[in-house]
Formats: C-alpha cells, structure tokens, sequence
C-alpha cells in the first residue's frame, strides 16, 4: 500500500484549532470560513457549536471542513448570533466521533460548550479522581476533564467554576468557551498555545491565527494574553487575570512549522522569520553548490531566505502533486520508491548533474528525509547537501503537539554526523538555537528561556505530572494522544 | 455561495488523459498511478479497462483516481495483464456516468475499449449519418463516432476497421485501444494532442505525459509520432503510418499552462521553457519593482525566469491554502473579496508599500485577475504590474480544451490597454507569439506555423465541419464539448 | 451465513412487472404508486421513463419502488404527461444497472423507450445477426434485440418499425414503449404475459394487473388481447393486429402464484381460483387432520378453500415474521434449523400433538419443504400431510419466469412417492393438472390447451429456436435469462 | 405525501425489546439473532453491546437488526462470550443516536452497559437533583438515570450500587446489565413489562420474549419473576429479591398486541389468548354476517376466534402489500384513499354486496378506522360492522408504550355510539374489560386488578411522580417520551 503523503507523515502535528464569534448574524458560517483557514492545524476532524439564544446546535464530523461544513443545510442548523469551532487530529470510529470537539454538556446552569487546543499534563490524574466521585466520562479527551471540574465545582456562576476549574488543571490550554452567559476566551498562564483576538464590525472574534480573521476581513485587535480570562457578552467585554503570574513561554515551534506563513505571532511575519531562518542557516553553515531547492511546500520561505543570503539561485527541483490519496496498491513489478513519487516528483532536467541544497523545516524519525536524498540521486544530482531550518528534534511535546515516542525521534537517537551518513547526504547541518532565536529577534535567555522550546532542548516549562515529571522516551501513548 | 477555486475557474483546462500498459502483472494498478500522475489533465471523472486475456473488466467513477482507483477492491476487480485508462472533465448524473471513459463495447470480432485525449471536429456530422444508418449512441461523446465506425466499417481485422474509422474523423485525438488483438496507441495526423512511449521491464507503456512514465519509473523511449498507429501484442511491437501526410502542428498550450512542469515535451522540460519564457518576458516588458510574485501554483516556473533574469527579488506575496471546497456559505455581513481568500491570501506583511510584479500563465475571462491585483492593493501594494506568460487568448479550441465561447474571451474583447484599465493594474503586458516561439527554441513561420497555437492567432490547422469551418464566436455548446 | 429468506427461495419468480400511462398530470408519480402494487412481479430492481413533450427522463435504481421512486427530488426530475415504468429480478453491479428497464434508445426518428415482461426465445440469435452488421449492445437484455431491430428497420414509421421489429421475434411478450408520436402497448400473438388497460379521468393506463389499477383508483377497461398493439396519443386511441392469428395460451401460473390474490384475470378472482383449486384438492387427496395450517404467504387461500371444502379448521401453525434480512453471521454453537426460524416460527402451543395439513403453492427445488416439514415436527406434530396447489413443476419456462435449470426440479427428478418420502411428510399430493383446469373453471383440451402450461407438461407453444427447440435440461443460462 | 403504514400509524407502540446471553461463544451473533426475533417491539433503532472478559464493544444503528446486524464485520467487532441488545423506537439525527440502548458508560468499578424496556415515571425528578450535584447527562433518556445513580452511589459493589439506584427509581423497567462482574436481569417489583429466561447448552439467556429463544433453539427455564435480580457469572446463576414485596401486574396489551402471536406469557400461548378474545367477542357482541374479515396481520388470531365461535366463514377480505415505503408523492389528480390502498386493497370480487364483521385488535385515534371502513364500503360491502379485541383505550401509558396523548385518543373524547357513527360502521362493539380477563383465564379483581390494565381503566399501579400523580391528558411530551 502506498502513501501520496510520504513527507508528511515525518512531521510533528499540531492538534488543534479553534475559532470562535460573539454578535453576528449567521455565526456558524464565519466559524466555518476560519476553519477553514485554520485547516493546516488539524485535518482530521472539525465540529460547530452554535447558540441562538436559546438552544445550541451542534455538528461534528471527520474529514476537512471544506466537504462538512460549506454545505448549506448544515450551516442553516448552527443559527445564532454567536458560535465556536474546532479543528483536530483525532482517530476513526464511535469513540473517535465522541472525541471531535466542540465538547457539549448540559449543565445544571445551562449549556457549556468548549473548544481546547493543547493538552493537560495532569489530566490522567485528575479524571482518575472525578471518575472515583461519579463523574462519568463520555470522550478520553483530557479536555472533558475541565468540563467535569466545571459541573462538580462548588461555586456558582459559569465564569468562576470555569476559572476554578482551570487552576486544578496543568499544561497548554488555549480555550474557547460557549455558554448562556456569553463566549469566554482564556490561555494558560504560560501562554504556550496561542489564541488572537480581532473585529469585524460589531463582531467579537477569537482564532488561533491572525489567517483566520484574514479571511473574513476583520481586523487584528491584539492577543489574549499568557493567564487572561476574557468575557464577551451583551454586556461588552472584561479581562481577567486569575491566575498566579508567571513569565510566558510560547511555542517556538508556531513560527517553524505549525503556523502558515502568512499569519503574525507576536507582531512578526511567520514568512519574515522563515526566510530570517533560511539566512541564518546559510550564514552558520555555508555550502558550494548550483540550486537552492525547496523540500515543498513548508521548506520554501527558508530556501528563498538562504538562497538570498548565499547568493545560489532558488529552484524549483522538486514537483509535488497537488492530489492527495490514502493508499494505492502495489503493483507486482518492483518499482523504487513509488510511495515518495506519487506526491513528489524530482525535476530531472533540472537536477541532473548539479549541485544541491536541500532546505527542510525539521527531521523528525528521518524516514522520509532518506528517501528525498535518494530521490535527487537518481535525478542525477552530484552532491546533496541538507539544510535543516530548526535545531534537532529530541524530545516529546507534552502540550499539544502530535510527536511520536522519543525512541522514535532520530535526533535522541544519533548524533549529526550519524543522522548524514543515515540519510546518505553530502553534509547535514540544523540551525542552532541561538540562531533561531537570532532569527525571531531575540537573545536566548539560558535560565529562563522565552519560549518553550522543550522538543529541541528538554526544558519543559510545567511539571509533567501525568508522566512522573519526565520524558521518558516510553510513554508513546500519553506522549502521542 | 463562495468556492475555494476561484482561480482556477478562470484557467483553459485540458479535457483529457490517458494511459495504457501491456504486458504486465496487474495492469491496472500500473494504469491508477498513471493516471494519478496526470490528473492534472482531467479532475472530475476516470475510468479503467482491464483485459485478462478472456474477459475486459471496467469500473468507472466521478472524482478523483484517489478515492476511487487507490481501493483494493476496485483494483483486484480490474484483472489482467493489458489495461487502459482516462482521466476527464465531465457533467454530472447518469448521462455523465456513461461518458466517462474508457468506453468499451461488444463488438462482433470481440470487446473494443477506447480512451481519447482530444476532440473531434466533425463529430456531429457523423454521428447524424450513423444514427440514420440504425446505430444507436449510449454517450454524448464524440469518441463513441469512433466506435461505431468500426463496427460498421466494412474492413474484417480490428486494425483495419479502426484505420477506417479513423480515416473518416476530422480534429484532434491521441487514442489508446484495448481490443482481443492488442494494445494501439495512435496519435492525429497533426499531433496536436500528445502521447508519449514508456518501457518498464517488458512493460510497454503509452502516456499523455511523461511524468506517467516517471511515476511507475518506467524509461521514456519516444513520442508517438503525428500520424502514427502503434500495435502491440504477444506477436511485439508494429508501426503504422496510414493516414496522409501532414506537418505536425502539436499544440503550445501544452507547453504554457496544461503539462506538469517536471514532464518533458518534444524534448524539451516544461519547466526550463516555462522559466525561459519568463525571462523573455522580462526582456520583452521589463518593469522597475521591487519583488517578482507569482500567481500560485502555475506562475512559479515563469516569476523565477521573470527575477532571474531581471534581478528583481522573487518572493511568495500571495499564500495559497492546500485544502479546497466546492462552496462555502456566504455570511450575512458584508465580507469583502471572500471568495479569493478562501483560497489565497495575500503576504500583507511583504507586500506593504512594496512595488510588486504579478506573473501569470494567462488571462481568459479576466475575472479574476480583477480580484487578485484588488488583493494586493488591499494589503497595501503601492504598484502591481502584470505579466502575462503567453499572448492573449482570443480563439476558441476545438481539439479538447474546455474554453469558454468567444465572447466571453477577455482578449477577444478588448485590446491590452482596455484590459490594463479592467483589471486595474498599473502596467500589463503579455509575451508576444514569436517571444513564445524563442523561448521554445524556434522562430515561428507565419505561413506554416510548427505548432497549433490557433487560440492566440485563430489559425485553425484542421477544417472545422461541425462549426461551418469558423470561430464563430456563439457556438458555445459545441466548442466546450 | 443465513438468509431470513429460505421459503422464497424456493419460488419461481416472476420476471417482470411493466405499467404505462398516457395524459396525465405527474405521470411518473402514478407510474411509482402502479409499480409499487406490481412489487411482487420483480423485487431487485425498478426504473420509470417520462415523456414531457420535449425530452425523456430516466431513473433506474437497484432496489425496491419504495425507497427509490418515493422521493420528491426523483419524481420530480422525471416530468411529463406520459410515462413507463417497469419492475424486475436483475442481476448486481454495473452491468445489472444498464439491464433495468425502460430501456431507452435515441433512434433517429427521436427518443423510444421499453419496458418489457416475457422473454423471446430466439433472441440470441437475433442478437448475433444484429451485431454482425454493427450493431453495438449495451445490455444483455433480449428486449435490447427489439430496440436494434426497430433502429435498423427498413419502415418510416415509428410503429412500422415497431411491428416489423416484433414480427421478427418469437417468444413472450407484453409491453409498454414511449415515444414521440405515442404510448404503444402490445402482447405476443399467444398472450402469454398478461397485459390490461384501465382509465382514470382522462388518463388511460396499461398495467400487468389490475392491483395497479386499483391502487390509483382507475377503473378496469379490459384486457389487452393476444396479438394487440395499441397506441395512444393527443389523436386518441387505435388499436392494430399485426400478426398471424393463433389460438391465445395464457400463463397458468399467472393464477397458482405469481399474480396478486386480488387481481382479476381474464374475469376471474385469483383469490377465488386459488380457494377452488383448495377446494379441489381436498376433493382430490382428502386427508383426516386436526388442523388445515397454510405455509405464508401465499398458501393462504388455498388452504382457506382446502378447510371450507373439508371442514378441518384452518389454524396459523407457522407465524411470519414482517422483518426481512439478506444475511446473518452463523452462531459457533449448532443451531438446528436456524435459517427457517428467522423468517418462520412454528405456533408450538397449536400444534403439538396434532396432525396437520401444510398447504403450499408448489415446490421448486423442494429444498424448504424438508425444513418446514421438519420443523413442524420439531414442533410436535404428530402427522404432517402435504398439499400442493399445482400439478409437479418439471419443466423450465422459456417465457420470462426464473426456472431452475431442470435437473434442480424436484419433480423432474422423482415421482411423488419418492418426493413425500424426501420430504418426510406423511403424505403428499399435487393437484391434477385436469383439476386445475377444473378450478378455473375450464376442461382441459389435450390437444390445443388453452393456457401455457408448459412448466406442468413440456408442452411449449412456441419453437424455441434459441436452445433448439427443446427443454434440454442443461441450459441453465438461457433458461434464466 | 402517501405513506404505505397508515394503519401501523394508529397502533400504540411498545418501545422497547431487550436480549442479554451469558457464556456463548460469539455471543453477539446470537444477540443480534434475538433482536431480529423481537423486531416488533422496536423497529427505529437497534444496539449491541459485548464484553470480551478485557473490553466493551458496541455498536448502535437506526434502522432495523437486519440491514445493520446481519454484516459479518460488526458481528466480528463485537468480539466476546457475554453481550446484550436492545430494539426501539427512538428519534432521528446525533441526539437519536446516543439515546440508543445499550447504554455504556465506563465508571470507576469498571464498564456498565444496559438495555431498559420500561419506562421510569420518577425519571425527571431525579434527573434534576443528580444535574445539581455535577452529574452530566449526555442522553434524553430515562435510563441514563439510572446509570448516574449507580456511578455516584455510596455502596462498593456493582450489584450493590444497581440496587441502590433501582431502589430510587419507581415505574416500569425489565433490565438486562453488563459489566465486568456478570450479567444481570431484573424486574421492576410488579412485573410490568415481561422478561424471561432460557438456556442453550451451557449459555443463559434473557428476552423480552419466548420466541426470542425460540430462534436460536434456546429452552424456556422460566420468567425472571416481578421484583427479581439475577446475577450470572463464572460463579453460576444467583437470585436476589432486595424491593419491598408488592401484588405482580403485569401489563394486559402484550397479549392483546405487543407480544408475537407465537410468545408464550405466564404460560399461555398468545395465540390461543387472542383467539380466546375473539371466540368472547362473538359470544358477547355477536352478529349476523357473510364474512369475518380481519384487519391484516394482528386482527387475524381473534377473527379466527370469532370465525370459529360464530360459525361465519373467515376470508382474506383486504390484502396487504409486503413492501414498505415512507412516503410517494401525492399523484396532481385527485386519487380517492390512495394512502390506505398503498399498503392494503379491498379483496372487492369477494366483498361485493356483502354483510361482513371486521375484526381489528384496537382503536386508537381512529384515523385508519374511517378509512378502512370506508374502502369496504367502497368495495360494494352491504353492512360493515367492526368489533375491537380490546376495551376502549382512554388513557396514556406511562410505563413504555409510545401512546398519543390524552385529547387524541378517540375512546377518551366519545363514547361508543359516537365512535360507531365517526367511523361509519353499521355496528361497533369492543370486548368488555372482564371478558378480556375471561379470555385470559381470570377474573379480574376490580379492587386489585391482576394485571395493569390501566390504557383501558386509568387504574395507574404506581405513582406517577413527573406528571403530578395523574394523566393529565396534555403532557404527550412525557407520555410519549
């Protein structure tokens, strides 16, 4: 059987993206266009959650949202002036569907319907315990968690369990929240996930990415900042700082990979800081060579900034289909790695006799790297240099990112010289960690870093209680969910 | 109702690809990554016809070869060690259904399978006589003139019987034939359409493309050449030139916008013609700007040959989405230029107060290029220039592109300056017809010119019966096929 | 695996159903409710064609009337004042789709669609003939033969060609054909297929039976004779006898089993020849019995005239369950007659202890009668007698019904000694092939029978060219069409 | 809009039927055997739940147990040698879908799934307090009542957590419990709704009925008695009796419709009983007629009864189709009772000018009643009179039959003289309550009826604490839950 996204299973996921609005007419459908724009950060599954006042509706399903939820009879049943939505990776079958989010209670104070991108570093911990007082789980995400601390919690109004329930829990959050009382946004008191805020008119809009306001037109405001809890309703909006103050670490791998290149974090342009990237790499590891070629599509800003930097032409060397399918069938013939040709096709005419630097985003098990090299040998490439446009990937993400168990990551396995030899490259280099804070315009802080940057360095800025504090390199299931 | 396409809606699209395979295990496993490979050729319909040595075995679908030809089931189905396929655009419904091809039928001397790429010209005019004579048409589709042809032709072999069918048709066709006798790939006395020859092992392999060939990792051998009838079965490989003479006239569309650019034609690569005629766009209307941007994805090959050669920086100023949808739900607000950004989003952060030169393939309707120059200026562009990669489209084609009827063609309306102000750009210019032919290595004759490049110049190479010999600019019906 | 299923297996069934109307508002959603009342004539698949002045509509679908032609979006697609619409066993997968009927053909005098019950006997080859001289089959219908037949007719008229056409062909048939100049119902020379004609206001309707005139509410017109052909358009009604004369020879079965009991047949109640025939055959094999027990359906009314001729009271010693499936998984553990139990019960509490008298309307195979002899055993019967309201089945029909090749007819295989002790019973008797005349009120002439009641006798009213003019026993395939 | 069911429309509905099999290899596939057997009493939903000795397994469709049962890959899924099912009427879309039984949930002690005919009359009430305390309901049906009961309950085992929460519970419940520590049957303390228990081999089995056991060849042992508990486990089979002892009453109208005429009750055959009531219905309101004809199917028992006490000969006097559909499209012309002859036709060659007596099991709204009286009228019928196998039904059911509410039941607004004149019959007569009990082998003890015939009397052998204590006749949302 084979793949058409070969180079896509060697990357780190991130799991999730949500969106929501307060005071539009016809919520449900600008919830759909910025999933839409947030699809890249989970193509697995997606769900609306829309309340009219009244009643809330929902609708969940696998599969992309473009297919689900641009139908017309779909989006006419999400009415009401305010909605919330979710992207995600999740698995197949009843459990899967159960798992899809926006979750949805019906609370003894009315409906509560919450949309999580991150992940719970004690949430095995604390359901244990809920389970133990009768609390009855229908999902095994750890986002059901919050949603029982907040139906069992002793205070009274919907905002003050919710914040009750966000300090039993530890790990990334960034939450949207739909209840009777309005919409709620908060992120964790270390702001690793992120979460924006914009204006479209009257409009009140929360996304993971600026993409999202970008393509209904609104305007930026500013992001929920690290630890604040706001409330949207008829009543405006208030800030909240509940929680004990702490310096923020966001992900550092937003501005690598998980974010599209057009989005701002942090007031820089992912694009800026990729291309700044690819510069940086060719400044601390220079290479003689004819092309600077792209591993599509996530390699090109960092191709374009080294090849602007190093002065070697940008080309196009390697061809992607842009249609994607499950699996094919082997044919009976041995053919060499048919699984990588169906979605890449190496430009021949191009290649043969040349030069190369292959500029990537990250290694993750390193399978599929193999397999691109060997592709531009025989294209007839004369050497192939591969350029890396983040440090080594070590650790597991405890936060929310799909990594797979660290016995699996190449990088905890072997060292660079040993990673080139594995892949059959000429040379090998990955940007340093200091050059990639060089890169976003900042000074690594050794002590105190200003980012999470725990995948590449080990630092985890939270106890891990669920895992005893440490990433023990064995503990796929937690690591991976 | 906003789709996620918008700008494809305003390209020319190749109606057609096809593929054939002898002599090997699992046939139609080889034809499903063929046909995957060229799928760029025909996204709405495919089908394969298997021969196992006994019975033909046929399984048909709308979508995409992923979803419906990446099944273990369809493929087991599809037995034997001699099978064809087809890619194409198509309607809907069950009339649709029986359009899809390979079309086969039961002929006296045996089952007769037929994939076309191409249209012809004469279609109607046969198909009335035909019908007259008692033979009743399953399909609207010119190609099955052909099949009744052959069973009402008077000749006694398979081969003689297509020789005399295809004596009699008019306009454009590379044909692949699966019969009991054999496999015949055949190509119009003109060449206009294209059709490459593969071996893999003992395999023979018949493509629209190369990269077909690529794909499974078969050798290119050659083209077939205009006018050529090719047999292959048990007895090997035999060559046939029966038809009348004639200078080729392949089409240079082909080379423009429709061919993947990692295929090779007449052996050239399309993605180095593409760059060259970027280049030569430079030269022909150079522009002062400070980045080159491409319209994605087909510009690419083009913008790098226009900043090459002009020293201008080449740079992603439009972003485009991976996942597309038919249509999204337009919201209640007013949302400006959302249907564009469904799909792209223009690099606001690079863009701001930049001059920028857009590169496109071609315009046809012009629609959109009237939104994405609006795109740019909205984030801020201080200067959009336009650049055209082939001359103005203004002829229909009769030989199996999907183009709109004349009037609806921009450059069939208007002169440059008129369609400069339309789509509000600050500069416009599109490459000249002989500019085309340097970049493709030649000095175009204008008395015979080598290739069929009728839509920019309306010089038809072939009679157009059915049309009364003319563009006539109303005949929507008929040239869209 | 276990078929809820197992007593109709062992059925002839009836191929066929076809009902036509002409001048009404809606056609086809009469056509859906007449096909509906015709069910039992042809479970696997239906289709209907309309005619709305202009163009012709088809749908066709795998599966039953109900759940097909019940849907708004179908019936409203297939607009038009006159419509056909046909019912039919088929067979699975695509080659099962292109053979449901109506079929349609785009003649070069306009649109002609068919839907045929019967079977012509020498369409084979008819076929052969047609195909020579080009002709291309989309089907492996025969009624396609008459479709071929009417395209290559030398005559200029649609009806001309229709009735040179049909005295080509030899066999059984009743049809409806749709076509530009009119509604066309005909029946073979002999009459063998049942054919009636009904009006309703304005509207005048062809059906197979009067059910479907009952269910629309339309009044009984009369029967469309042997040898007919009618026609119906705006310029009224005419009816034509194109062929040679012969003595009519109408189905007998058409009153055993396949015909609703509350149809009426050539002016008689089947429920009430199906009570005569009970009442004969308690006449003829009476029995001393407790009770009079049917086995569902379709013994009901004989057994009812079995028990009022007799006097022993009729009972439910079998209760049917209204819930049918294709399949179910076997359990490990051995479960004696399971396949029966899930259709069928016995009413132990009746029966134990009890001699009965099982009524069935024939056997096939006799596969179902060993079980259901069985399980009223099981049941505590104390003697089981079997009656069967048919002479023994021993010959294949050549006409339209799906016969078993002969070797798998009980009857053709053992005399009725053999077959009680087969079966088990404690005794067995079919009704005299005499007494069933006598039941429908007519005496037998040996010579020159009045009905076809070859599946009876082997005496076959027609030549049947096709397997050279006998039953041999071996042609399963033809037999089954 | 026509529906083929307009006479099950005007039929109460039992809601639920359940099956549980302990220590059989393939324990689903038997499960989904007895379902298909208890069809009748639930025909919009169907689940399964097995335990493998590690997992639950489930699987839940609407539709029927064929169609979604019969398919070998959910049988295999359901992997395990203990399992329970459930059959009911439930509503459509995502909500439907989780108020389908078995019900799961996964507590501290370990899996719990359960399947619940019945219905509890205290569930609202107690749904309330248990939202208060932080319990989170994810269905609307009264059973996950008590599944939250049982997980916040204070005792350690899960047979002594299930009986502290039925302990809570008042109304009508038959259960069958799955978890990690056995099966579990049990019945509320007066027996409302049946269960009973069978043995096959080694396996113990509980139904809702005998002819559940009757399928899969399994013996009768006994009923599970009112007010039991049985627990079987690897330990063998134990019985429990924890409620306050209480007089059993059972419900009368599983004997009158519910039940399959083929079931034994308390150890009299359902059949036989029905006949019983139509021999009582003779005697007490007899008539001079030609025929007794039955509505089809459930009128036919007691019009054998009547038929035989009476001496008036029994006759198929209306035919009913065997293919079900939805709904057709009404035909533009006006087509008189068109709904009803969908699903029934009047055998008019026997009714004509005839007196006949029409035997029906109930009147409910009275709806179908008119129409079928009138299509005898239509039919040419001389005199129709209609005698009832039941009391008047004046009053809601509060213990799990789907009963219209109050306002709509025609026995409720009219007295019988009324109904005569409303239904145009010549004569109507329903069975007297005791002739009921008669039929029944009793004599009903007006202090302290035997059984809950409350649908007839309005005497409610419990509380109804959600209504306020009384069948108010306008709270149709909770009576027909």
């Amino acid at each position: 059987m084979l793949t058409t996204n070969p180079f896509d299973d060697d990357k780190l996921h991130e799991e999730c993206g949500i969106f929501g609005i307060w005071a539009a007419d016809d919520a449900a459908s600008f919830v759909a266009l910025g999933l839409h724009a947030l699809q890249h950060r989970g193509q697995e599954a997606a769900g609306i959650t829309s309340f009219d006042g009244k009643h809330f509706h929902s609708h969940r399903a696998m599969g992309h949202v473009a297919g689900n939820f641009d139908r017309d009879d779909v989006i006419r049943k999400l009415s009401g002036r305010a909605a919330i939505g979710h992207v995600r990776y999740s698995t197949t079958g009843e459990s899967g569907l159960r798992n899809i989010q926006p979750l949805f209670a019906d609370l003894a104070e009315g409906g509560f319907a919450v949309a999580h991108n991150g992940n719970l570093s004690n949430a095995l911990t604390l359901r244990k315990t809920l389970n133990r007082r009768g609390s009855i789980f229908q999902s095994s995400s750890d986002t059901e968690v919050i949603i029982h601390l907040v139906a069992t919690s002793s205070y009274s109004t919907q905002l003050d369990r919710l914040t009750d329930a966000l300090n039993q829990v530890e790990g990334a959050y960034a939450l949207v929240v739909l209840t009777e009382q309005g919409l709620v946004a908060c992120r964790d008191p270390l702001g690793i996930r992120p979460l924006v805020m914009g204006r479209l008119g009257h409009s009140t809009i929360f996304a993971s990415e600026t993409v999202a306001l970008d393509v209904i037109g609104a305007k930026f405001v500013r992001e929920v900042e690290p630890g604040e809890v706001v409330l949207i309703n008829d009543d405006g909006l208030r800030s909240f700082k509940p929680f004990a103050k702490a310096a923020a670490r966001p992900c550092i791998f937003e501005h690598v990979y998980f974010s599209r290149p057009d989005s701002i974090i942090e007031g820089s342009s992912v694009y800026e800081v990729r291309k700044n990237i690819g510069a940086e790499l060719a400044r601390e590891a220079p290479v003689d060579a004819d092309y600077v070629v792209p591993v599509p599509d996530s390699g090109v800003p960092a191709a374009l900034g080294f090849s602007q930097e190093s002065g070697i032409p940008f080309e196009l060397g390697i061809i992607r289909s842009h249609y994607v399918g499950r699996t094919f069938i082997q044919p009976s013939q041995d053919v060499r790695h048919l699984g990588v040709k169906l979605k890449h096709n190496a430009n021949s005419a191009l290649i043969q006799g040349k030069k190369i630097v292959l500029i990537d985003d990250s290694i993750v098990r390193g399978t599929t790297s193999v397999k691109i090299v060997q592709m531009m040998r025989d294209a007839g490439a004369r050497e192939v240099h591969m350029r890396i446009a983040s440090p080594p990937t070590k650790h597991s993400c405890f936060y929310g990112v799909d990594t797979p168990e660290r016995a699996k990551l190449l990088a905890a396995q072997m060292n660079v010289e040993a990673m080139r030899d594995y892949i059959n490259a000429d040379s090998l280099a990955f940007i340093s960690i200091d050059g990639l804070y060089r890169a976003l315009g900042d000074t690594r802080d050794g002590q105190n870093p200003q980012r999470c940057d725990a995948c590449f360095t080990g630092d985890y800025p939270t106890a891990l209680t669920d895992v005893g504090g440490k990433d023990s390199g064995s503990l796929s299931l937690v690591a991976s969910r």
